[in-house]
């Protein structure tokens, strides 16, 4: 009996199938703050398995004043903005267009600017209500999975989707069991000045985007994403028991790194918040693609913390002080 | 009457010629923390000139776990460790050459174990009495322009080499002329307990090295480097009159990026400390080479930034609490 052939989205699909025929060097990754760090995980992902797609990830006015020589006819410019109306990324549709680039946006919102003149739109789900499946993240792996599949010999596509197709369930979970520890952290942590987060490889991302958006933004506290390779080549020096550091732990090829960062931060760190996505149940993730798998799971997670964080200091994540408030 | 054909540094004049006949189609920059640092100008320059060769820079054990699978006979890799010990960046350059790779490593110890195994090595000059022309930034320009000039149409090689041929003279002046600035920043902010640093495009290297090496590393202050471009979706929300900034401004054709987080930061920040490249007189730099001169002088002169910094703190450069002291 043949296994039963999962397909990505509908829309995800569309994009796929009109491919096909053409020819894609390269990719370029190109959004803004938390709409670009949910791409790091893709980029990680083509490296390990794109023998020939090159992949490159700018912030998008990096991105159109940059201007890389190499976009042209046979570039992929996968673009995201939540809302659609991000400038510098809506521009950048244009801008790629206009070196004969084909632009695949990400949305939530049909309609939006972002749209207007992208080749492709993919609109995901969001919030409380959506199917993990459906969303930015789960879209994002459809599509680079799907890019390697059609494009080389590539067997792990259909393990993706399986695997994205369980998501929400892996989601729930994890939730449930991390109420608690959430809630500790905000308990905790609700008075510090400075909190860094760290992460490598797939985690990276994930890092970054709780640094600059949660923390930064939302919670104006200090803080930035320390990579677990470059810990000991100067940040680590700022170590000390009454600083602050989330390390996270991933199941990609990278883990050693962050397994090296946690042990010395032992040593003389006192607060230090670990999340471990081997504390995780993945049990219905394929075993190949639980690396991939986990960055979303941790982020999902951390999204608890950040709303305990906020419940505990009584600093809305929805406040803000110059975005949405002022031109700039 | 010809002009006069300049050539580069005899080394890197061997590496060349040896790479003539090779096919390459990927270079990865390969170092960890400043060493990394001083090789993201070289990344922005490939993206600039190079129609053909693809560029990824990563942290030594990040390159070596993530193991791209892209990387192969077909590809170059250039290594830095100052000292040549790093032992991750030691082990790159053997990781590199078990899948084919050309690894070519730049170090001031000649002998040191990265140059054991290495195809190719560049024992670069440091230090006060160093010519700048020989030193690890313009190695890696004279490298990394040489190459597009030999795998494809470029003109711009012997512009670069003009150019930092005269780089000595250029940092001596800008050395003299930001003096009584760098002075008055050590006494500004010898007491800030955080700052943050901010550039773009090929300035980003030089933000994120003052940040992780000088701030952090040397002096034990919280910092880390912002991109320009990210600070309108995150990170701006942290600005307040009393949180410090150092904001470069260079003269690639991200400029703007840096002048509109400049603005910005003028309008609610009161601790700006601000570097612009426009300020230097660069009159030898040929004119089409000033953006990617900018980086390097900026660091210079931080460099003397960091001096009085230190001075004032009566904290030495070279204090250390973890790093060469432990094991890890």
């Amino acid at each position: 009996m043949m296994a039963t052939q999962l397909t990505a989205d509908k829309q995800v699909q569309e994009v796929l199938d009109a491919l096909k025929g053409k020819t894609i060097k390269n990719v370029f990754f190109v959004a803004c703050g938390g709409s670009s760090a949910l791409m790091y995980p893709s980029k990680y992902l083509l490296d390990r398995e794109a023998k020939t797609i090159e992949s490159d990830l700018y912030s998008s006015n990096e991105f159109i004043h940059r201007n890389p020589v190499k976009l042209g006819k046979d570039s992929l410019v996968i673009l995201c903005s939540h809302a659609g109306k991000t400038p510098e990324t809506v521009k950048s549709v244009s801008f790629a267009k206009s070196k004969g680039a084909t632009t695949v946006a990400l949305t939530h919102e049909l309609g939006s600017p972002l749209t207007a003149d992208a080749d492709f739109v993919l609109r995901y789900e969001w919030g409380k209500e959506a199917n993990a499946f459906n969303t930015n993240y789960s879209f994002m792996y459809q599509l680079v999975m799907g890019l390697v599949s059609i494009y080389e010999e590539n067997d792990n596509y259909q393990k993706m989707l399986s695997s994205l197709d369980q998501l929400q369930t892996v989601y729930d979970r994890a939730l449930e069991q991390f109420k608690d520890k959430a809630e500790q952290f905000g308990h905790d942590y609700k008075d510090e000045k400075i909190i860094y987060t760290m992460g490598s490889g797939a985690n990276y991302g994930i890092a970054y985007s709780f640094a600059i958006c949660i923390l930064m933004e939302m919670q104006w506290i200090h803080s930035h994403a320390i990579h677990a390779g470059e810990y000991f080549h100067g940040p680590f020096e700022i170590l000390d028991k009454d600083v602050p550091f989330i390390i996270l732990l991933g199941l990609d090829e990278t883990r050693p790194l962050e397994e090296r960062a946690l042990k010395f931060s032992k040593r003389f760190g006192e607060k230090l918040v670990v999340l471990d996505a081997k504390d995780f149940d993945l049990k219905e993730i394929d075993e190949s693609m639980k690396k991939y798998i986990a960055p979303l799971v941790l982020n999902h997670v951390l999204r608890l913390y950040a709303e305990k964080l906020a419940d505990e200091r009584n600093h809305p994540l929805s406040e803000r002080r110059y975005m949405w408030k002022l031109e700039y």
